[in-house]
C-alpha cells in the first residue's frame, strides 16, 4: 500500500502517517509536509524524488505529474490499466491525503490580491479529484478528523466499497467548496456580489424530522458552523418551521441591544413583545397582545431562562424557548412538559450571524440580495413631519414599533405601548386591512391602544389608516412616507394632534 | 503565443483553432479534439507528443504534466520562474480552451454509474484552474459563446488584465458549478438529497433595480436557463419584489391545467383570483374580491393577454402581466401606460420549473426541503366527514379554495364561490383572525359569501372559525383534519348543515 499525503494544515497529521506506517505503508510526501512528517522520524519518500521531476516555480508544481496521476486513476481490475502501469512503471496509490491551500483565511487576513491568488491550491484539488474519481481503489483523506476513523476502518480490513464512496462525495463536497468560495470571493471583490454566478453552500447541522409539511423531507444546513457554535438544542429536537421561526423571534428579540426583551413568533411572525424590567416582566408583557396565538409559539429572550420564568411559561404550552442562557436546574422544572423545547445560545444576549446576504427561491431560481437590516439611526433620525413632537418615552415607544415593523411580514402595522406590543397586523395585501385585524384584535382582548404608538414598514398610501389609529387613540406614528398623497395622511395626523415620524427608510418583509 | 485547446463540447472550436492559428497561435491538443482539427486542416501538435509522454489509462492522463502546468502556471514577470522555465525546456501556455466532460448530460441519460463517474472530468478542471490562477499571463476560455469576443480582443490587442481577470471568475463559475453539481448529485443518489453539504448555484438573469428594498442590492438567477427559456420581458423590467410576487401569482394560476385562470397578487399572497369563460372573464371575477390590493398588483393569466383584456386591466394601475403569451398589438395599447410591466412565458398555458427542492434563509444557514406541490388527488381522495356532502359545482369551489390555500402564507383562510375568490385571510398567526379579516373585508366590499367554499391550508383549532364562516353562509369546508378537537369542528359543521371534507394533507407556507 502507498499514501500521498500533502496538507496545509498539519495537525494530526503525524500521527495519521505513524498509522499507516504501521500498517505497512509506504508515504510519498511534498514540501512541507515532507519536512514535517520527516523531523517526527516518519519514513517518507519526496514525490520529486518519487517523480524524478523537481518542483518548480515556487511549488506551483508539485505532484501534478503522470506518476502521481497515473497512479492514482488507473482501474486495478483493469487488465489493460493494470499492463499500462506496468509497462511505465507506475506504482499505485492507495490513499490520498489532502487538504487545501487555506483561500478563505488568507482573504479574511489580507487584501493583497497576490498573496490572495497565490493561496488557490491547484495541485491539491486535482489529487482530491483524481482519488475520488478512483475511489472504488482510492481512499480520499480530506478531514482531519477522519484520520483516526480511517486508520480504524484499515484496521480492521473495513474500508468497504460504500466507505470509499462517502470519502468520495466528501472529496467532492470539499473541492465544490472551495471553488464556490473562490468564485464568490472573486464576484463579492470585483462584481459588487453580484457576478453571472452565485453559490449557496451549506452544511448540514441537523435533518428536521420533516419539512415545512409532514410530506416533506427537511433539513437545516448553516454557513462558517454558525449554528454549531451558537445553537444548542438542550431538549427537544428542532423542526424546519422551528428553525423559521426561530429566525424571526431571534431577530427581534436581539435588536434591543442588552435590554431583556422577550418576543413570541407564529408563522414566522410577532405575536408578542415586549421589554420590561427583566426577563420574567418581559415574558408576561409580551403575553399581552395575543396570547391565544402564543399558544404552541416560539418564545425568544434576550437573556436568561430563570426559574420563575420557566414557571411562569409553562401556564399555556410553548413549544420552543430559545434563551441567550439557563439557569441551572431549569431543565428539571420541563421534566412534565413533554412536548415543550429548550434551546439555548450559550451566550449572555442573543447574538445573530449578522450574514451579509440573503436569498429567497423563486421558481426555478432564485432572488438574492443584501441583507436588510434594521439601523438605530432610523429613528434617530427620523423626520417630525407633524406638529405633535414625541416625548422620550414615546420615542422609546416609536423605536420598538419601527423595528418590530421592520422584522414582520408585510403589509404589517404595529402597536406599542409603554414598550409591549399590543396589536399587530401583518402578512395583508392591503394594509388598511392589516390596521384594522389589529385593531379588531386589541378590542377582543381588551386592550387599551390609547397613547399607543404605530409603526408601519412601507408608506401609508392613503390616510384610512390613520383615521383607524385615530379611533383607539394612537399618539406617535413611524413610518418611511414617500406616498404622493403624504400630504393628506400627515394632515390627518395634524387634524388627530398625532405626532408623525418619517425614516425615509422601507422594509418591505416578504 | 501558444495554445491549449481540449473541449468535450466541439462547436465553434475548429473556426476558433483557425482564427488562433491565423494569429501565428502554436496549437496543442488531446484526443478527440486533435483529431477535429487536425481533420480540419489545422496544424496541431498532440500533447502526448509534446510532453514526450503517452496518454495512459483510455484518457484518464493525459494532461496532469509538469510541461502542460509548468507551461501554463508559470509566472512570466518573474526571474526565477523564467530561468527555471528555460532550465527544464517548458514553454510558456498562454491560453487555455477547455469544456469539461458531460457529467450532468451523463446523469440525465443514464443510471449506469460506472459511466457516470468515468464522465467526471479530471484534467479538464485542472487545466482550466491552472490557467484561471495564472489569468495575469494565461488567457483562460470555458464558454463557446466566448470564442468570437476572445479572438476580437487578441486581434485588437485588447487582451486586458480586466479582460483576462473576468475570464478567471469564469473559470472558476465554471469549476464551482461542476463540483456543486457532482457533489449534489452523488448526495442525490446516495443520501436522500441531504448530504453533509448542500450547494445552491444559479447563474444571474438580470440585475434587479434593487432588492426588496431600495437599500438593497438584488438580481435574479436561475437553474438551468429556466427563466432565460420561460421568461420574456416585453415592457419594462422586473423588480425583485416583482420576482416573488409572479412566483406566487404563477403558481396559483397555472394549477388548474388549461382552464383559463387569472391570479392576482400583492406581496406575494392572492388578493384575486377566478375560472371564467376565457381571460378577460376572469380577470373581471378575479378582480372582486380585493380591487384595491390589485392596484399596483401582480396578474399571471393562464393563456393569452388578449387585446379586450388589455384594455380592461388600463383600467386601474396594475404594475406586472405576466400572461403565457400575448395577443399582436397589445403592447400599443399600453403605450400610454408607462408603468405598466409586461411579461410572457411565450407558451400556450404558464409553466412552471417543477423544482424538485426549496429554501430558505435564515440567521447563519438555510433550512433545505422537497418542495410542496398540491396535487389533484388531494381533494379527489378527501375524507368527507359530515352527514352532508357537496354537488360537483361546490366540489369544483373546494378544489379551487384547497389549491390557493395551498399557495398562500400560513395561517390563511380562503372562501371560493363560482370558481370566483371572494374573501382571504393570510399570512396572520392565528386562523380565526385571518377568518375575521376575510370576512370583514367581504362586507366592506358588499360581497355575498353565501354558498361559499371554505378552505384552510392546515386544521382549524377550534370550531371558532367555524362559526365565523356560518354567519356568512359557507356551505363547504375543506382542511387538513387532524387537531385534536376534530370532533368539535366537525360537529359544528353538521349544526351549520354544511359539509366537511378532510385531505390529511397539510399546507404551511411561510
Amino acid at each position: 500500500m502507498r499514501a500521498l499525503i500533502s496538507v496545509s494544515d498539519k495537525s494530526g497529521i503525524v500521527d495519521f502517517a505513524k498509522g499507516l506506517q504501521n500498517l505497512g505503508c509506504e508515504i510519498l510526501s511534498t514540501g512541507g509536509t515532507y519536512k514535517t512528517l520527516k523531523d517526527n522520524g516518519i519514513k517518507v519518500i519526496e514525490v520529486s524524488e518519487y517523480t524524478n521531476s523537481p518542483e518548480m516555480f515556487e511549488g506551483r508544481v508539485k505532484t501534478l505529474h503522470p506518476k502521481i496521476h497515473g497512479g492514482i486513476l488507473h482501474k486495478r481490475d483493469d487488465a489493460s490499466h493494470a499492463a499500462q502501469a506496468k509497462e511505465f512503471g507506475i506504482g499505485g496509490i492507495d490513499l490520498v491525503c489532502v487538504n487545501l491551500y487555506p483561500f478563505k483565511e488568507t482573504t479574511i487576513r489580507t487584501d493583497d490580491f497576490g498573496e490572495i491568488i497565490e493561496n488557490i491550491d491547484i495541485g491539491g484539488p486535482t489529487m482530491v479529484r483524481s482519488a475520488a474519481k478512483n475511489f472504488k481503489d482510492v481512499i480520499i483523506v480530506t478531514d482531519v478528523n477522519d484520520y483516526d476513523m480511517v486508520l480504524e476502518k484499515l484496521e480492521k480490513k473495513e474500508d468497504s466499497y460504500e466507505f470509499r464512496r462517502d470519502m468520495m462525495i466528501k472529496a467532492f463536497e470539499h473541492t465544490a467548496s472551495y471553488d464556490s468560495m473562490i468564485a464568490n470571493y472573486m464576484n463579492e471583490r470585483f462584481n459588487g456580489g453580484f457576478g453571472a454566478k452565485r453559490f449557496i453552500s451549506g452544511s448540514k447541522v441537523f435533518d428536521c424530522r420533516y419539512g415545512e409539511n409532514p410530506h416533506q423531507k427537511g433539513a437545516a444546513y448553516e454557513f462558517d458552523s454558525f449554528l454549531s457554535l451558537n445553537f444548542s438544542q438542550v431538549k427537544g429536537e428542532a423542526s424546519f418551521n422551528n428553525m423559521t421561526d426561530i429566525h424571526s423571534a431571534v431577530a427581534i428579540a436581539s435588536s434591543f441591544g442588552d435590554a431583556p426583551a422577550v418576543a413570541i413568533c407564529k408563522h414566522a411572525n410577532p405575536c408578542g413583545f415586549a421589554i420590561g424590567e427583566n426577563e420574567l416582566d418581559s415574558y408576561i408583557k409580551a403575553l399581552k397582545c395575543d396570547p391565544i396565538s402564543a399558544f404552541g409559539g416560539v418564545v425568544a429572550i434576550n437573556g436568561t431562562l430563570t426559574k420563575e420564568l420557566a414557571l411562569k411559561t409553562k401556564e399555556i404550552f410553548i413549544e420552543v424557548i430559545i434563551a441567550a442562557n439557563i439557569e441551572d436546574g431549569v431543565l428539571e422544572l420541563y421534566s412534565d412538559k413533554k412536548r415543550t423545547k429548550i434551546f439555548t445560545q450559550n451566550n449572555k444576549y442573543l447574538v445573530q450571524a449578522g450574514d451579509k446576504w440573503d436569498f429567497k427561491h423563486i421558481d426555478g431560481g432564485f432572488v438574492f440580495q443584501e441583507k436588510d437590516y434594521v439601523n438605530d439611526d432610523e429613528v434617530k433620525n427620523a423626520n417630525l413631519v407633524t406638529t405633535k413632537k414625541a416625548n422620550d418615552s414615546e420615542l422609546n415607544d416609536i423605536k420598538i414599533a419601527w423595528k418590530i415593523a421592520a422584522l414582520t411580514k408585510s403589509n404589517c402595522v404595529v402597536y406599542v405601548k409603554d414598550a409591549t406590543l399590543l396589536a399587530i397586523g401583518m402578512g395583508m395585501t392591503s394594509r388598511v386591512d392589516a390596521a384594522r385585524a389589529a385593531v379588531a384584535k386589541a378590542k377582543d382582548m381588551e386592550l387599551d391602544l390609547n397613547g399607543c404608538a404605530l409603526a408601519s414598514e412601507a408608506f401609508f398610501p392613503f390616510r384610512d389608516s390613520i383615521d383607524v389609529a385615530s379611533k383607539v387613540g394612537v399618539k406617535n406614528i413611524i413610518q418611511p412616507g414617500g406616498s404622493i398623497r403624504d400630504d393628506e395622511v400627515i394632515a390627518a395626523a395634524n387634524e388627530y394632534g398625532m405626532s408623525m415620524y418619517f425614516t425615509g427608510v422601507r422594509h418591505f418583509l416578504h
